[in-house]
């Protein structure tokens, strides 16, 4: 069969990415801007608007359509709630239609990774898998019997929001003890920043900051862990730990045959890796566990644009372009 | 179209109940023995046989074919493990069949239970819900999509084994802080024993126990509660917090539209409905609770018998029987 092509974009608080995506996972023309998130709605519509025009010139293709993920709450057509964007309520798709010739179709920033792990990556040939995205926040997606598992209310998959420590830290959601407020990158960036204060000033993490709070980032304290820095060390343990319980409660709970970790934190968690699958072995029910595999995404950062793609080619489905 | 019928069977540890099921949702002939479990396996599969042929004898409808839940693992025709009977691997369709000239069919006890919910119970209608069941363990069902979720090794909705309390106590399963743990019948009963040297004679726990270890249960315990035992109260608010955190993991992880709570434990839990109701509204994420009810069951104890005879009319599908 002929490939058919459409535009990918990934809508994020501080980048907006976008690719002409083949139905064969091949991408090109990928582009991305910084996103124009302080300066209102209509600004970052019209950085959408120009990436879409600049992907649609570079092309001799005729495209499907535009596939949108949103790190936010996605219904239907409208993007309920987008936190990083400070958006509600905006009807990105009857803003948009007016100026794109091709049909436009939105979902959740998470979802659209698993479409994409699902298609093209570490989720191919797999029934019941689940996705685990580490990164400022954590978030999830769900695979179930072949199927995208959405929920009541498009929100299925926030395992940032599972409650591994009851009365633990507050998180930002307003509960406490969840596993973003334990694990996430702003919950590590935040430890480190409370603890700058009492550092040597010979430590790495002291040294790496230059001693500077807005320096921090969980980044930069998995960066002092791996020079064994000893605060460093317990901030970064103590995430693993609460991480080992989310996974476990996700295995026990979901009963996947993958686990598919993915996201900007992966890089700093991956020295824990065997650390981390060997606590869900230990703590996991063994039942659970007959199946499991632990795996990384192969997307290479684009599971997320592949996957817009991906809910393209599915909608249209046999149409021509 | 005519009513087609189905022996339901519901195999426990503690007894072993069966009824003529029609598809219509009738129940006939329910029949109930305390079940052999000490006698060993070949013990209980007589009782089973039994079972079927008393309800086969007093009807007079054709008979098309057996379900059986059971509290455990189950993989296809095999009983893999059931703690509560302490079988391993048993082959239990095999073992029947040359005794029961009609199909059998055998599942987890709370997927069938979810099945009756479904097709007969409060989750009827609905493409997204979870069903809880509060007894001596703690466990769940799950129907996305519309499907039953039952994941890559049929273990899905192991929500007793959610960690709710990193480092918390020690559970059955050898991991530490499990809902289970902390909000399940033999964990209430466990830390009412556990307090009791300590109790006041005058008060409604040692009373209604006669100071006696072995007659404490959690029903006990929250009988005592009711009665504003102190201790009692503590333990069971305990109890409590740790079910409301397993519940908001559940809504925020699987967004279902219902919650449908269930099992024997149910009728000591529902004095603290509203609070638990409360709790997950004031804790769990804004979105996923946009559609969100929680009900209890109204199949009256009889969801997992139904469930069982669901599967067999499910499986023969359009077959005469």
């Amino acid at each position: 069969m002929d490939n058919l092509w459409a535009i990918g974009i990934d809508l994020g608080g501080t980048k907006i990415e976008g690719a002409l995506v083949g139905s064969d996972g091949s991408l090109q023309h990928q582009i991305s801007y910084p996103t124009k998130a302080a300066s209102g709605a209509e600004a970052v519509i019209q950085q959408i608007l120009s990436l879409i025009s600049e992907i649609k010139q570079k092309s001799t293709e005729p495209i499907c359509g535009v596939g949108i993920g949103i790190a936010g709450q996605i219904e239907g057509q409208v993007v309920r709630f987008a936190p990083n964007l400070n958006w509600h309520d905006i009807p990105l798709v009857e803003k948009l239609a007016p100026f794109v010739k091709a049909p436009i179709y939105l979902d959740n920033d998470v979802q659209m990774t698993t479409r994409g792990e699902k298609k093209f990556g570490a989720g191919q040939d797999c029934s019941n898998f689940i996705c685990l995205n580490l990164g400022t926040g954590i978030g999830g997606g769900i695979v179930m019997n072949d199927s995208l598992v959405a929920g009541s209310s498009h929100t299925a998959g926030e395992f940032g929001h599972l409650t591994v420590l009851l009365n633990g830290p507050l998180c930002t959601c307003g509960n406490r003890g969840c596993l973003e407020a334990l694990s996430s990158g702003w919950a590590i960036a935040k430890r480190a920043r409370e603890e700058l204060l009492d550092l040597s000033k010979d430590s790495p993490l002291f040294k790496l900051s230059q001693g500077q709070k807005e320096n921090i980032s969980a980044a930069l304290v998995f960066q002092a862990a791996a020079q064994k820095d000893p605060r460093a060390l317990i901030i970064v343990q103590n995430a693993v730990d609460a991480l080992i319980a989310g996974l476990v409660s996700i295995i026990n709970g979901w009963n996947p045959q993958r686990i598919i970790l993915g996201g900007g934190l992966l890089k700093g968690y991956l020295q824990f890796l065997p650390e981390i699958k060997k606590g869900i072995y230990q703590r996991a029910l063994p039942a659970a566990c007959t199946a499991l595999e632990v795996l990384t995404s192969t997307c290479q950062g684009n599971a997320s644009l592949l996957g817009a793609a991906v809910l393209v080619f599915e909608s249209i489905g046999d149409k021509k372009c």
